[in-house]
């Protein structure tokens, strides 16, 4: 009965996120200028969802063809080849399943704005959860039939499955974040600087590609991210309850994570507020309550002891603590980003380097709060108390991802009203809902950043304790100086992923440039004489994307394996110190972005001087520096981290045929 | 004999260094308008400076009264005390002489510079050799008296004077940097944007401010900071020398740093060239193989072996290639910097992203080289063999901090040439010594990082050897939470450490602002109807930087005391990730600033628009963003990793007490 509940909670997630869809889909679409600007934006992007497979295929069908040899040779089970496959092709279809109703949804969402605030917020909402439980379903399906077919075996062949998703994370999140800010500067520094046109003005050939990128980065990719996220803590986990022979240790973290899909549901369902902020922040908080309840119930009548779940109510805290310290150092209505606001008045500079000052001290709370949380765990259930912390934190994602995929709905639903010209009243309850999207997302990104860390950390110990129990000899004390090698060289790694993904969006974004003041210029957009191109920006912005997330995406998978083959010590290090710094810079870009973004938010509503103003120009700059650190470079990292853990837990058996 | 060979050493570089003073003293200083400028640096830097001290009295008799009591309670040797104090003495006494002769010689090194540019390089190049030489003397000096007091038991006693040491160097380098940063941010910000003077201008109050910034930061500053690195790499050698028992291990280690003071001082005797940079190049690398083949020499003499002596190399040639790569990617010659350039012509925000990148792709080549460095000088001579490639880094110091420290001093020349009227072609000359001098100053200051970094490894390593001597039961392999937190932790020091720097400068800048728009406005001064109050910006540079160094100082020393004492295994992991963020961090700081710098003087030439356009504009904005990147923050790090390292080892005894 136990063995089969992950399944059950899988379809009704699956069931439920149908239900939802279908209810959206009856919505109205609006007139028939919104249809039309809706359907460029879903054509856009499944455009580009497309190209992105085509790449992503030439990529899988090369790692397989190199797992199948590694089988051959080593003692890597062939069946991570199917799992690899089988984790690929789920993470791509949760993100495809989010992405298509997000952008149906975004011209019904500003439709239903229309009779309330609130209606819309149900619109967007929905069509955010039907993303959350897609991860979730798909997640536990995916990890409780192999579970199912391998038994025992099961949690080394999943490493495999985890690998999978995590491939597609990785370009989604690269590729999708490259995207949406090439698109984004592009569109902004032509259009809104350049030639003085409103944001989202249909005038702008970019307008499009814009509003797509919302989608291809923030639920696309931030789905991805996240359903990497879960599937990994579930798996090490699994994993490490094995090893350590703790009672239930295979079954128990996919109950864990089956009663968080159940607490997710029932929390969409209860929960209602008249406020959209308190109805989304009531959300989060009854279900992370509900969760509590039933897992603390289950687990002492499961194991007869509390302390796994101590270990993973450990990791729901931290969650919650990350979350609100990314809410503060972000909000424009606290004093960090009111700060950087102020340093505008003396220029972009001090704008910039007041914004660096808060994006590092807003590293101090998650870092010391999940150093914590790793300690605690660890107390309470050894190494399997910190995988059992990541399930923790993660419990709630059907949930948590909702409100985060209900931003960029509620963005694009903004950016419609405007551009179909929808009057006054309706575009500012769309921009509402777009500002309460916009502090859920950045409280989303503390947690998408906070999860990737705890769960590398249990892969890493993972990864060692699996190690053990193979008889790899090793010395991975602090005083192996290949450790330390590898530390160095590990720590420095996100330094050069975020120095390629930024150098990645300032060659797209300049394309992109060209390409916007060609088509004003030659089709003489701006004299009201020719029409925008919007598909050749989509082209654009989709062609830049693709090429420039090669590298930095090669980069993660093969350098571990590198130092792997080379000393087994100093992909330990390597591991340690790249999730370390990827954890820090994540956070410090991020939340160096985010309160950029709200500084120029808040000189907006009229403070220090308002729009036009010497401060406002310089809170543009910043705003404008924020963007690809907070919505490319910061959000990769998280895959980075993971990915690196995932790929060297794959080749172990690689690494070992190298030692003998 | 062998034993009083460093004393000897140390004796002849303090008596090359009074030679080489005086030989200054009888340049003439110029006309009375000149001789005034200088004298108001002067006494504007022995302001600082006697202010400074104060404060860090108060810090050495709260240090010392706590080393003392702690010799009461746990095994610290009482003389640890002693050590401390000559330490600290030794090393202000090095900034103090090193400023002193930096402060006199300016208006000299502008008046040589009328009988032609060579001149001017010889007096300048003089009194930075006279730092040099003060802080190798010094340095080898107080270790080797130490050593013929306490012969076996000094490595351990030294620990104290390294924390000495430490201590002057992180005021002189936090308070030294928030000074001249706030003083240069806020003659340019008020005097060059808002009023259009020029730089140097004497009407702009804080110009005198600016000047005495130059050598409070970069020479008291940069001397402290290799003061400290240098007595550092030694004493962790002779430490290690002993622990591993190694043949001539306590004096072979001083040994190799002697040979580095003679090499030095014959290339300033021999090294001759037409063109400056020729000339500083040459003198640098000339040194460089006279103590490659001195040490081989030595070595195979006393030690039979030359295992040793290659492990010194290493650490040579690490520096080497940490200077050239700091140079690639700072230099207005190469790519890097270029790009900037480019970017700016597409706005601020570009060619801040473009800077940021460039930064944290810069940190590819020093990081891979040192742990390739400490890899193979941990193969060559096991911990022992990496403390003996930061000594061989360091070997030829002299005459390195010689060209840092003429930097300044051409900087000032070139201040003094402008601000006294000397004409168009002195002007330039000492402008083409000023530009020459930056180049050094930015291989000195990737140099500055790569020492600091190796001597915190060997360091560290000391330290766990040193605990493992002492019967420390720690498990301090990756898999201890313990170990993780504290990596974790130590990881985000540094950026906490950098946004406390970051926003030191922003406030002390603002104060300063302030100050110069009250002045232009109530005493006239652009309307030629008042004097500028010089003596006020300095003072409230001075009280800035004093007040805002004691809270990122305070972090370093308490921190790892903390830590310590929670769990030692914590500690260790703190100082490795500390260490690897701290390298990282402050190469990215470092060289994104001084590309920015650069990027900005490109366009300056006339490319690109030249002055004035708006790409020069956006220029502007990297480079104040970088400024207190580069000379405030960065640096810093250099000593938040020595001094984490030293304090540990110091307290060693104190945090063995809690454990049983």
């Amino acid at each position: 009965m136990l063995d089969s509940i992950p399944l059950l909670a899988g379809i009704v997630a699956i069931i439920f996120a149908g239900i939802l869809a279908y209810y959206v889909s009856k919505k109205p679409r609006g007139n028939k200028k919104m249809q039309e600007i809706s359907d460029y934006i879903h054509k856009g992007a499944l455009a580009f969802l497309k190209e992105e497979y085509k790449v992503i295929s030439i990529f899988i069908v090369a790692v397989v063809a190199i797992l199948l040899l590694m089988s051959y040779y080593t003692d890597l089970p062939w069946e991570t080849s199917i799992a690899f496959i089988v984790g690929a092709i789920f993470s791509a279809l949760a993100g495809n399943i989010g992405m298509r109703v997000a952008t149906k949804t975004n011209a019904r969402a500003a439709e239903a704005s229309k009779k309330g605030i609130v209606n819309g917020l149900i619109v967007a909402f929905s069509s955010g959860a039907v993303m959350g439980l897609s991860v979730v379903g798909l997640g536990i399906i995916g990890v409780g039939l192999f579970y199912l077919v391998y038994g025992s075996r099961a949690a080394g062949i999943l490493f495999g499955f985890g690998f999978g998703a995590s491939s597609i994370a990785l370009f989604a999140r690269v590729g999708g974040g490259i995207y949406t800010k090439s698109a984004d500067i592009g569109a902004d520094l032509v259009g809104k600087i350049e030639a003085g046109i409103p944001e989202d003005d249909p005038r702008n050939p970019a307008v499009i590609a814009d509003n797509v990128g919302d989608n291809v980065g923030d639920v696309a990719g931030m789905g991805a991210d996240l359903f990497e996220s879960y599937v990994d803590s579930i798996i090490s986990g699994m994993s490490l309850g094995l090893i350590l022979s703790y009672a239930y240790g295979q079954i128990y973290p996919m109950l864990i994570a089956s009663l968080g899909i159940f607490s997710s549901i029932i929390a969409m369902i209860f929960v209602k507020a008249k406020n959209p902020y308190t109805a989304l922040r009531n959300g989060l908080f009854g279900a992370a309550t509900i969760f509590a309840i039933f897992s603390g119930v289950a687990t002492y009548w499961l194991l007869k002891e509390l302390n796994p779940f101590y270990a993973i109510i450990v990791g729901l805290i931290d969650g919650v603590i990350i979350g609100l310290s990314t809410e503060y150092y972000t909000s424009h209505q606290r004093k960090p980003a009111r700060s950087i606001a102020e340093a505008a008045k003396t220029g972009a500079a001090t704008n910039i380097l007041t914004g660096m000052s808060v994006g590092m001290m807003s590293t101090l709370i998650p870092i010391i709060s999940t150093a914590i949380a790793m300690v605690l765990a660890y107390e309470f259930a050894s190494f399997y108390g910190i995988a059992l912390a990541a399930i923790g934190m993660l419990s709630t994602l059907g949930i948590s991802l909702a409100t985060d995929c209900y931003g960029p709905v509620a963005d694009n639903a903004a950016g419609i009203s405007e551009m179909a010209g929808l009057g006054d009243e309706i575009r500012k309850r769309t921009e509402e809902l777009d500002a309460v999207g916009n502090t859920t997302a950045a409280m989303g990104k503390g947690f998408a950043i906070g999860s990737a860390a705890i769960t590398a950390l249990a892969l890493i110990f993972t990864f060692v304790k699996k190690a053990e129990e193979l008889n790899v000899k090793m010395d991975i004390s602090l005083t192996s100086p290949y450790l330390m090698a590898g530390l160095f060289i590990g720590a420095m790694l996100p330094f050069i992923f975020s120095a390629l993904t930024l150098g990645a969006v300032g060659r797209a974004a300049e394309k992109m440039v060209n390409e916007v003041r060609r088509q004003f210029k030659e089709y003489k957009i701006l004299e009201g004489k020719g029409k925008p191109d919007y598909e050749q920006c989509i082209r654009i912005a989709t062609k830049g994307a693709l090429r420039e997330m090669i590298l930095p995406s090669l980069l993660a998978v093969v350098v571990p394996i590198i130092i792997g083959i080379w000393k087994i010590e100093a992909l330990v290090g390597l591991l340690a110190g790249a999730t370390s710094t990827g954890f820090l810079l994540a956070i410090f870009l991020a939340n160096a972005g985010g309160a950029w973004d709200n500084a120029k938010k808040y000189i907006e509503e009229g403070n220090l001087g308002g729009k036009g103003s010497f401060a406002h120009k310089a809170a543009v700059v910043g705003d404008t520096v924020g963007d690809p650190c907070k919505d490319t470079s910061g959000p990769s990292l998280n895959i980075l981290i993971k990915l690196m853990s995932i790929v060297s837990l794959v080749f172990l058996p690689v690494f070992i045929k190298f030692i003998h």
